[in-house]
């Protein structure tokens, strides 16, 4: 494989989050980034910065992540990263869709958006990856053709008072990992899901949530992104005997 | 209570089925019916059916589950049964779309039809009944204002290798159902989802699964739909001090 | 089967509580009684009621509910209640034992005090009831050799940070709840787990917990214990193609 | 903490397996060994193999692990390894006792030993170990005063046929470390639990499954002791912002 460069394709990338993070640690590991996003401008930052950091990193902006936008960016990525030179070996899909609200105030259209980007972006990013990976040799460390990770949360495992659109979404988002973690075990393509229980320190939830100051410097309290790229990585990295479908991250002091 | 005349709304109705057992249970118990359902023809045979047994029983043609075809019939429903004479009381959710294909076979448009049927529509039908629910008052029995249930399958707790569109809907459909249940619980309005962990002994699954003389006669290896209806019916009659949110049923003999 | 007096079995009986509700709820049904319990005069007390209210019921006092106290015990149940004129057709393991304390402040009788009463004594209580069943002939009724329920609680299905003596019993009963179901579904014996969700109100609950006038009179905010008996007499008619393992009860305002 | 060593304890080694090879991996990290097991000889063995490839390790044989063994076993091993020359900072509990027979054929003593030896011993053990990490200082990198894992298993999570008394112990195995990683996260002690779902390849499996040369030699249908060990080496290197509590591992093409 020693010329072929891997790549690792991430929807749903924010400067400081969970996407960016996973692309930093992957691009330390030797991976070329394709990095999906709404968001252009940002996007092309986080791209900059990461290449001024000596990463191969491109930026693939989408205007949603319905599965046709999602389809139709996997041509560009592609032809940016042809085979043989390029393998795409790694994936995150990390696009989320933050809504919570009494039911009865839901729109339609909210209810649709969270299912689009949640689990309707998941089912064509899926597909595009599979197929790819299927076409992959299978690397010799790990017992992998790929491996395909999707960010869940607390929502992913329980329904709450203000989660009629965001739980139908993630539980959906979590069904299709376990689905595909058994159908493509056997094509030794790794697929697993975490489950993010807790705030995550980034700019966006910062700006959100109320008393930063008192949980942005307490490591105890909240997730560093940092940290759940480590997860990623060490998932990517699992030996073939021994994969996990499943794994929960939450702050050491978090009351779950 | 004495005057008004409670109404249950079904919505998935097939001869023989969950649906329409559900119907004619309720009935027996004094219910007028509102059956929503595709498949105009069937549905007015099954209509005429009940009516011929004494049952208030009217047809809601719809051409499909889409959240606007859900809402818009819903104007039919208040029209054949206005308040204050009639008022919903109980209401099924039991469309499904039933889909077993490998991962890279499906279109997206399979797995839309899963989402849009399954999730979808349940998110609208929710929206028209716990609106109406709320202004319901309290009946004295059972401590309710209304109760809604959600047919499930095993699909609905486990992803397996040909279920990567109907376990992301059918998760989905659950968690709204455990949402609403949290939400609407101090509304006096229960919400309820049944896992039916078997096959169901229905025309539909006679004609499609090998071998039916064999399960059709034995009662202990599949599921009749009045055996359900009466859980359903059970569901409906709790007491206020003990509602359940999930039960699971299956036939004595499943090797679940 | 008509001759044949069909008895139920109950393991933790305390007057006002789940075990005597049971109890007379299958009276009720034609029932004969074998009452289980620690404390022998409150537990002749409820039978002499129970007697008074014209059913059939025998005090069976144990110093605890070890294997051995369990084991024993049946043989008195057998004396008193001989076959073929009489049939044990139901059981409700209902023995618990309330313990919350800090990790640290167990000592090793608290933990095994747990495991006796809850795990152990469930697991003899079990193999005397199953050993019976599998005698009797099947009910025409309900497709039934007999049906055995087991009470479980929150604390059944989630840790906590004072549960680490109660839970590890209550999930230990949980599993041996559901090994049985799926081993002696197909000898047509039914067994089920119901979680309790909620504070039930009955003397001792009503003598532990502040602020008893408040919930005692409102049925939103807590169970009644013959709320859950009609549940438990639900299950045990449930007609053989639609049985349930797993039921939960919570009141209506229940913040689960 | 540089003066001080560190020190892992395991209950539950046996040549080949995951104990053994968790006992390897820490080491190799640093840390001092000290191993509990039944079986003198072996274990014996096993430390002078370890010590032959330059750990330190030490043996601690125990008749059983009941909960008096375990306390009095840590005598020993505080003695063998004083603070503040040594800290306990990591610990696997991983004694297992494998039962599957049918319900009727099991004894007393059989749910005993299986309770004995998965969840009381558990306790004890865990008592031991928490204590002790209360008195460590925080480590700076990972945020803990230690590290306490158990080792589940299919049977964890899943009752079935022949699993009515492994079921409940490993059940409530699993309840113990959730209540414990609930009560003392706040305390930056790290507690977690794996599901080892499939076959282990040690000696003790090739001796007691069929077709042993087939599995034997392909990683992709059964575990490596050493890629558990990898993965429980993470898990006690996680940074305290981002802890898991529950990690499922299964090799690439298990149909689970």
């Amino acid at each position: 494989m020693s010329a072929i460069k891997p790549v690792l394709v991430v929807a749903g990338v924010r400067a400081g989050g969970t996407g960016a993070a996973t692309a930093a640690a992957f691009a330390r590991k030797g991976y070329s980034l394709a990095l999906i996003s709404r968001g252009a401008e940002d996007l092309q930052a986080l791209v900059d910065e990461l290449k001024s950091a000596g990463s191969d990193a491109t930026a693939f902006p989408v205007p949603s992540y319905s599965a046709p936008s999602i389809s139709s960016v996997f041509q560009s990525i592609h032809t940016r990263y042809p085979s043989p030179h390029y393998a795409i070996r790694a994936a995150l899909y990390n696009a989320s869709h933050s809504i919570r609200k009494p039911f009865l105030d839901l729109t339609l259209a909210d209810f649709h958006a969270a299912q689009e980007t949640i689990v309707e972006g998941a089912f064509a990013f899926s597909q595009e990856i599979i197929r790819v990976f299927k076409e992959n040799d299978i690397d010799a460390d790990t017992g992998k053709r790929g491996f395909l990770i999707f960010t869940g949360s607390t929502t992913s495992i329980r329904g709450n008072r203000t989660t009629s659109a965001a739980a139908p979404a993630k539980w959906g988002l979590r069904a299709l990992s376990q689905s595909l973690s058994k159908e493509f075990g056997e094509w030794n393509i790794h697929v697993a899901h975490a489950i993010i229980d807790g705030i995550i320190n980034t700019p966006f939830s910062r700006s959100r949530f109320n008393d930063p100051p008192n949980w942005v410097e307490n490591e105890d309290v909240r997730l560093n992104a940092e940290d759940i790229a480590k997860a990623y990585v060490y998932l990517a990295e699992q030996p073939r005997s021994a994969w996990t479908w499943e794994i929960d991250l939450r702050p050491a002091h978090e009351k779950w």
